[in-house]
């Protein structure tokens, strides 16, 4: 099929799709404030509409709502987006206003544009786009988007649980991604797991007095001493067990690894470091941070840090850790693992605390959604997407994608580039971009119909679920 | 001599000393607000005139003066003490108004009634009383009062520095010391030494996305390895060769330590801790307390560890860590170990930053001071008292006593009692405490006098070191 007509719709639509776009980053939708955020949720709700969709809308507890549309027939594709936007930082360090919406040499300034209103009117414009070029869609699109990236997602993780039946489907679309400062187009394939943890040991009943450090046990130095044995001095995780969890990477892994090279001398400049982690560097290097599992410390607390002579026996210490989770990690493995690793050792006082956690998405590079991305991406961006098997990140994606016992292959794509700078000050995306992300839409969409045509024939268990309700 | 004449002059002036102490704990002087500094420190030189000593003020820099005073010709001894109080915490914690300076059935309530200048009154009045009883005063001694305990003592240690002359001794008297739960008199021989520093270790430039984890080094877990080499997991300092410095307990010492017993039980309970360090009891725990050599950690901050599931890769690391010193143990000895044990395991990356140091006091039994503070006890007290050959806690008392290469021999006690509570609501003493306390000082005057003469006759070094200036 050609998609001449299908481009030449966008072309035209150009500027009010970009008018689209900037009415929305016109309202302040900062989930951490909470200001605007219902009649944000009802224009994302219109805007599905307006595209064909019907929508339904979940408001879990005070949460802010998840706002659920269908969009076609036939085999179902999840299409992950959020309608808020991360604060705004200082006002003074924006060339613009962050709710100004302002386009100048071809780039639009707003707080969300590239975090990421910009991708979800870029889906919805592909829709339209398809829609009027060739008539129905020809699988079913279910986009799923929520109001809480900002806040962890809880509502987004009370839905999944109390809606799994709704998230079934052939694939899921991510939102993430960007073109790296090469200008090739990166796809993810997956996004780590998280598991977020606190270690608690107690001592007195107060901070005591520092003179009673000869016989009295201080908490501080028993996390010192827990935490130090599971890691190695080099950073290597040491937890009795935790490698032998370690799925292999896979042939098809390793191939789409190669195409990824970090901008090492860059990302050094930006971060103000000498070297990385064990001095590892190249490949080693792009391996370790797509498929290393970490063990991270956030934070330490105790005893007395501020002004001040004052030398106490602390009464308590905490660290706070997060683990990243790659295949075959749980978070109950981890946790399982970590409190057997500290009891053989002696440390049972040491209290283990489960914050919050996410299983790893992760989709195989044969996935229909999968290929839908990487085989159309050419053709909009004129060069091979960079592949990453795996996003270093963590997210809901684990939730809505990771989590049953068939998980749902997801692929995520993004409207930004590299300097888009979506959680800083001046966040921009390129029109552009924006006009390659709805072309490539249509594109995906369109190669997930052949797939479902190559399947075989009808999906009966895929109407509609929202005409189930 | 017979005291008959001076317990009598004691108990008829026993309301007026009383209504001095009242008088001077009415006068708020918490160092750390800075309230009525000035005017306590006058306060102080003229009751020590009225003692009929001759005074100086050193005020150093913008801190609160040093109050120097000298009474009687012969040996010198220096008295130390302290005009400044603690801060009284919630008022509403108190059962009288912290500065009413309350009278209730036999116990004076006040801030600084017990800390200390319950102390400094009753030896003025031990002074005045030995003088209308016997004449002059047999030695000469000389007040060191100080206004920044509660601050570190930055004032008293450049005044140590300034004009060390001045502190030239046979010995030293200090002011810690109290009647345990069975109300024998606690005397301490020495102080333990401190020495008070960070450990920084520098990472990105920035507190980091956690998702770094896997490639960036973390300056959190380079302090937690760092630190978990300089103690083992049950608490033994295992800094390379420290051990070595650690002068062993001579026989006269291990004797006063049958002496003291701590009131586990109690202590247990008062902390709420299960068990001590090491699982230590009785004499071992004892002598632990005692003699051992500390490595506390009072505090370490890192990263995030407010509200939020914000999960960082920290940019700094820091743990302030305070060493309490015993003989052989110097601050240059400790740091120079700790640097050079870092250095050896590849920890060139912390850094270590020195706050502040005290040395050690320690003097041996048979110093005239504290065969006077020991040998005049039990005539006051009826029981033997508690001889602690060293004080587990540490202040300026090395600076004043232990840093010259002849150490001036220290011994410490005091008017205090087991429930006075000094840092605390409710701060009190006992009337007849303070009153034994002016009776027990007058006869250790008088004992040093007799050593004095015992010893070779004259001291043309010992002219009054104010008449010098």
């Amino acid at each position: 099929m050609s998609f001449t007509r299908f481009d030449k719709y966008v072309d035209r639509h150009a500027r009010a799709f970009t008018e689209r776009l900037q009415a929305m980053c016109r309202m302040p939708s900062v989930a951490a404030r909470g200001t605007g955020m219902r009649a944000m949720a009802e224009t994302v709700a219109q805007m599905m509409q307006r595209a064909g969709a019907g929508t339904r809308s979940f408001t879990m507890g005070s949460g802010y709502p998840v706002v659920y549309g269908e969009c076609g027939a036939g085999s179902r594709y999840l299409v992950y987006g959020h309608y808020d936007v991360a604060p705004v930082g200082h006002l003074t360090d924006w060339s613009y206003g962050p709710f100004a919406s302002t386009v100048v040499d071809g780039k639009l300034y707003a707080r969300g544009a590239s975090n990421s209103k910009g991708d979800l009117v870029a889906r919805l414009a592909a829709i339209e786009a398809y829609q009027k070029s060739f008539g129905k869609l020809p699988v079913c699109l279910c986009f799923v988007i929520e109001g809480e990236d900002g806040l962890g997602s809880p509502s987004l993780r009370r839905f999944v649980d109390e809606h799994s039946e709704m998230l079934t489907a052939e694939g899921c679309i991510w939102d993430e991604g960007y073109k790296d400062p090469t200008e090739r187009p990166v796809i993810s394939l997956g996004f780590k797991g998280i598991t977020f943890i606190e270690l608690h040991v107690h001592g007195a009943r107060t901070d005591l007095h520092s003179k009673w450090g000869a016989i009295v046990p201080n908490p501080a130095w028993r996390l010192v001493q827990a935490l130090s044995t599971i890691t190695s001095p080099k950073g290597v995780i040491t937890i009795d067990g935790f490698s032998s969890h370690l799925a292999p990477i896979s042939p098809e892994d390793a191939e789409a690894l190669k195409t990824v090279e970090l901008d090492e001398a860059g990302l050094k400049r930006e971060f103000k470091i000498g070297h990385w982690l064990r001095g590892l560097k190249g490949h080693a290097l792009a391996k370790e941070h797509i498929f290393g599992a970490t063990c991270n410390i956030c934070g330490i607390q105790t005893g007395h840090t501020g002004a001040g002579p004052k030398t106490v026996l602390p009464s308590s210490a905490m660290a706070r850790l997060d683990f990243r989770l790659v295949p075959d990690l749980t978070s109950e493995v981890v946790l399982g693992l970590l409190r057997e690793h500290l009891d053989v050792r002696g440390f049972q006082d040491v209290e283990i605390v489960e914050l919050a956690s996410s299983p790893y998405a992760k989709s195989p590079i044969a996935s229909g959604v999968a290929r839908a991305a990487i085989e159309t991406a050419e053709e909009i961006y004129q060069v091979p997407p960079v592949v990453y098997p795996m996003d270093p990140s963590s997210g809901p994606v684990g939730a809505v994608c990771g989590a049953g016992l068939e998980p749902t292959p997801v692929v995520s794509f993004g409207t930004s580039y590299a300097a888009s700078n979506p959680h800083g000050p001046d966040e921009n995306i390129r029109l552009d971009d924006f006009l390659q992300s709805v072309k490539y839409f249509g594109r995906i969409i369109h190669h997930l119909g052949q797939q479902s045509r190559h399947r075989s024939g009808s999906h009966p268990a895929q109407s509609l679920a929202l005409a189930k309700r």
